[in-house]
């Protein structure tokens, strides 16, 4: 059973997990996937635009997983951890006004490995993956949110037009990839662009 | 139609995609996974046997890898080119006496985002794929090398017998999952490690 | 003249900049050196605790740059930013309890880059560098934060003792090295550990 | 004392090691700056250009280095390697007809750590440094060659008077600053751009 959360504040992810474990059982794979960007420059930027960034992008993923961690090891699940990064978390684009954008994907990087190394330490067999399509900026990947969105530029909505695009389904297909692979496989990283990307 | 070469020489390997198109048809996928190891130090090395690891390992991935675009872009054909590396691709673990091993797969690891960026330039929709498997050493994935291998010491044997490990299935299946994806769809890098790998 | 600062909050910092800017003038070097960690799993973490390693190690050197950058910018100078960040802005060490460390480092890495291809796009010829140090937790480096701190475990000062360290003035050289260098030289990053360092 | 080799080939390396030794002394510092690159497309090129790339970018500097790492251990020397590499070592620049120029600086990036590593298994004091300058064609530090080269094509030539560039003495400049930090500092990493280099 897929269950979709999108709740920025912890008390809420709290009351959901709680939630979930009474009415649908115990949590066997956690999926992050939220990321927050302004289009505004670094050099000109707001610090709480910063603040939820980080918020959002950084420290959400970092207490779901650790209450789905709880939950997995309590349990004696054999359980997966699966981070929807981007190539940001690799390489900064040179894309304009995507502030500290780049930089909380890049922490997420760190946190897969930091996360891998301390359940390695502990003895547990959950596993952990850093998936990372090619989303220059929210929205390349085509989702309701795209479409929905009312923030982003028309400088930017341009680029919609001329690049090469991931669907949401191509990503999806690969984490159904990740999750089919036998116990003993873990899949750390999965890159992936359109083709025809130029950078 | 699978063909495997395990052809050490230049003129063979031309040969053998001469008798590829002549009997067999063109190329559409070409799987680079040739690796040549010795087991010393850096620093006491044997002068060929460096020679020998960068032609094995990255030359002959080149013009193999060159004689299959030619054919592929001749045939406009929607062909896709993938190494398979390893995550010493990327990170120099710390295994004693693999010399210039590391080396010559972050070799690999730079070729491969060369040719994606020349078949772009290009207009190709080739798609490059670079497959990371952890192999600390050649054999650390099972594979018939491993068990005829003749030139492992025992000290690295040992290695084989507490280490987690992947079998070559495990890389197999991402192999198709990457051939499997749609035509627009690259998957640049796919890491994978075995659950519990220390390192 | 250098002054330093130790100011956790904004309205703090940004009246420590106009008080410089009147009573000594413009700011020509900005260096980032703060950093906060704290010794715990990520998997048992404190939600409070991570944002304020977030804000403290990397929302606060980038408003103190988006500050320094006006001043430098409106007064036409020839400035410099300089982040001290860590080894870990770039790998994951395996040091246990470090939670968000690494990822805040990463996170550095990251913005100087933004910071640089911004600076480029702007025609600004400020300069940007990341210098490195080994420091797998503060401390690591020989400072007055290392021996008056308090919050340092004994299984933590222990490794002090036995491991290779670097001195404040080991660092503080290569930033005289990196401000010394001719206008057009720009020194991205510099990398320092101490000899016999394991990882 | 400086000697100055540019000698292609293992035997007369050895040579001019052997004749170092009895006529100047014993080496304490062994700086490699080779680079060959040709100007071909990587989906076109030629085996042998490949090949020599590979073996005067990276097994020369691997037996130049063993050479002197012996001769600094037998002597009980505190001696240094330095690598000049260049930033093509970390990312792949968007640079046409560089063919295997990267992958051979990716594959100095990795001898380095594993020379790093393998020095500290053998409780060895001796440095190691890699400089990292942005020359993004061999000639764009300017030197000697640069202006001799015959074989620089016009288009790249143009590069030349367009982009800012380091010149040699900004090299230099870091390596003496490298060689006077104190005996227990290690700089791993240098990397220098020319301030408004666009990538």
């Amino acid at each position: 059973m897929l269950l979709k959360l999108i709740l920025p504040e912890e008390d809420q992810i709290l009351s959901a997990f709680k939630w979930t474990e009474e009415n649908l059982g115990h949590v066997h794979v956690l999926v992050n996937d939220a990321a927050f960007v302004s289009e505004e420059l670094l050099t000109e930027g707001n610090t709480e635009i910063w603040k939820r960034s980080f918020d959002v992008n950084v420290v959400a993923p970092c207490f779901t997983t650790r209450e789905a961690v709880k939950i997995i090891r309590k349990n004696d699940i054999k359980g997966h951890i699966i981070h929807i990064n981007s190539v940001a978390g690799h390489k900064v684009s040179p894309v304009p006004k995507m502030n500290v954008y780049a930089a909380t994907k890049h922490a997420i990087t760190a946190l897969s490995e930091t996360l891998r190394q301390e359940l390695n330490a502990l003895g547990s067999k959950i596993r952990v993956t850093v998936c990372r399509p090619f989303v220059f900026c929210p929205g390349l990947v085509v989702s309701e949110m795209t479409v929905l969105s009312k923030d982003i530029s028309e400088e930017r909505k341009k680029l919609f037009e001329v690049r090469p695009i991931l669907q949401a389904e191509d990503i999806a297909d690969g984490v159904v990839y990740v999750l089919s692979t036998p116990e003993h496989v873990q899949v750390l990283e999965l890159t992936i662009k359109p083709v025809g990307e130029p950078h």
